[in-house]
């Protein structure tokens, strides 16, 4: 490895993308955030992540020759060989070929994600899962993403991501989740479907701190509100939580019984807002579902490195896989 | 490789135990069967062990020192890198060192996993899933074992086996299994399960044809007496076998959202008894419950190698590990 190689991290997200330039060491030299603007459409979407990507560049001071590859965390379903995004319902795009234009701009290798692996991978290269033999990834929020890494190699399919933690089915007769399933996973304990029943909270009288803060609109109900709450003394948002950590749990004790983590990292932003009782509540309804032989093998922790884990994590996979592709060839 | 070499691979069961030696093309020269006698005690059966893998040597017409490696299927809970049984409650054994008996009496490398995984490698390599990037298995027998190969690796924990799909939780009110656990997928569609369901029926007068044939002992209602049943006309036989395939299904839908394997093996006795019973409704009931982008990607096959899939993959995978051993150190 020559120390003068650098990489492009890239998060792109329903909302933002960021870019990231590293040295070979990961050491960030060089940012750059836009807004998604998914409504645009993907010609004008490719533009900006390109132009995104420049600015980067431009902010560490290099050029595009310096470059020796890209990786990209990208909203599924994902082929990841091709490298080419499906469909992202969230920015209504469709058939987005995204490494060929990296590719053709950069000319340099480009590596593509999906964005929750990129942030487990993320968290298993440099953050909370440091070194493990294996580490899983849940990260509720409007949905629950989820990604594992087993001996240094993100789990994926032939062609298509997987660990699709979120979908994984929890309870026969529980509610419907957004692709029509019921009682999975996301729609018991995303955020959503904690705002959800936080706001029926509030609109029942249960919850007078949410009510006067945020009202009962879920749009307005989001991590900070439910913290808020919890903190002014709303027992029963707090019972809400519980109750949604419990249903995570049961979906840990899937986890831990398959793959046998050491290490299992919940992100995202209402983990980030209320790491105590999640990390509390988890282990201990988790622990006492397990098979003895299992219990004790596992830690669940907090993710440490936010909004940073996704784009690092992209750009370590990047690197990792041209290596590996490397040796094969 | 030298053509020479010569694997042994052993299926450690509950009942019997089974040795079979390969040549370098995993063609079989010779075997030995046993019954296990678990409780004449563990010193007794390591003694049974080396005698059984003494005569499949001898049926073979060779020596110990043509033995190249030795792979062994055992029941868990393991310590698959000292090689160690930590108990095997249906034996009564508890910390049996067995890779350090075999190899100090057969001066070559002994391999320890666990059965089920060792049956899946098997059929991984020469059965129902050759040549997939990811196969599960799942096994219904008394209790429910499962294992799965990922990019031709055994998913295994650190030290311990993994991918324990018979005690993920599948119904949050489900029956109790025999760990003290509610609800996982051995409460609910194990032949144990199946067999204590059709019990009742026969005692309720609801399965005449079960009633006549096997009585209401279910120690006597094995694989074989449901299938009869369910020829003969019993039909809320037949509708208890496919509720237990529906329970098996949600686990299958959970596999494919996780690890999105080409191809899922259904074994076991009760499998081999009805195969399309099983395949026909597992696959129809899990297609339902997926999202679409992973409606396509799997099949749902039988076993292919019935009592040999653990001995063949054990000795499979003693070969593999110990080449990927070479290529590490």
């Amino acid at each position: 490895m020559k120390e003068s190689e650098h990489w492009v991290g890239f998060d792109l997200g329903g909302t933002k993308m960021l870019s990231v330039v590293y040295d070979a060491n990961f050491k960030p030299l060089g940012r750059s955030r836009k807004r998604t603007k998914g409504h645009e459409g993907q010609k004008a979407g490719l533009q900006r992540i390109v132009q995104t990507i420049e600015e980067a560049l431009e902010d560490a001071g290099l050029k595009r020759k310096d470059v020796r590859g890209i990786g990209i965390g990208c909203p599924g379903p994902l082929d990841i060989k091709a490298g080419v995004i499906h469909q992202a319902p969230n920015l209504g795009w469709k058939n987005v070929p995204v490494r060929a234009t990296l590719e053709s701009e950069f000319k340099c290798p480009a590596v593509v994600a999906n964005d929750v692996d990129s942030g487990v991978f993320g968290e298993y290269m440099f953050g909370a899962g440091k070194g493990a033999n294996c580490v899983v990834g849940i990260f509720p929020g409007t949905g629950i993403g989820g990604g594992c890494v087993y001996r240094g190699q993100l789990i994926q399919g032939k062609n298509c991501t997987c660990m699709e933690i979120g979908h994984i089915p929890i309870m026969a007769e529980g509610p419907l989740d957004g692709a029509g399933n019921v009682g999975t996973l996301e729609s018991l304990a995303s955020r959503l479907a904690i705002s959800s029943a936080a706001a029926a909270a509030a609109y029942r009288g249960q919850a007078p701190n949410l009510l006067a803060d945020a009202g009962t609109d879920i749009s307005n109900i989001r991590s900070g509100a439910i913290k808020d709450s919890i903190d002014k003394g709303d027992k029963v948002v707090r019972k809400i939580v519980e109750h949604a950590a419990g249903h995570l749990s049961r979906a840990v004790v899937t986890m831990v019984l398959l793959m046998a983590p050491e290490c299992v990292v919940l992100g995202g932003g209402l983990v980030e807002a209320m790491p105590d009782i999640f990390v509390d509540e988890v282990t201990r309804q988790t622990r006492s579902q397990l098979l003895p032989a299992y219990r004790d093998v596992f830690k669940i922790v907090p993710a440490r490195l936010g909004d940073d884990a996704a784009v690092l994590g992209a750009a370590a996979w990047a690197r990792q896989s041209l290596r590996d592709a490397g040796k094969k060839s």
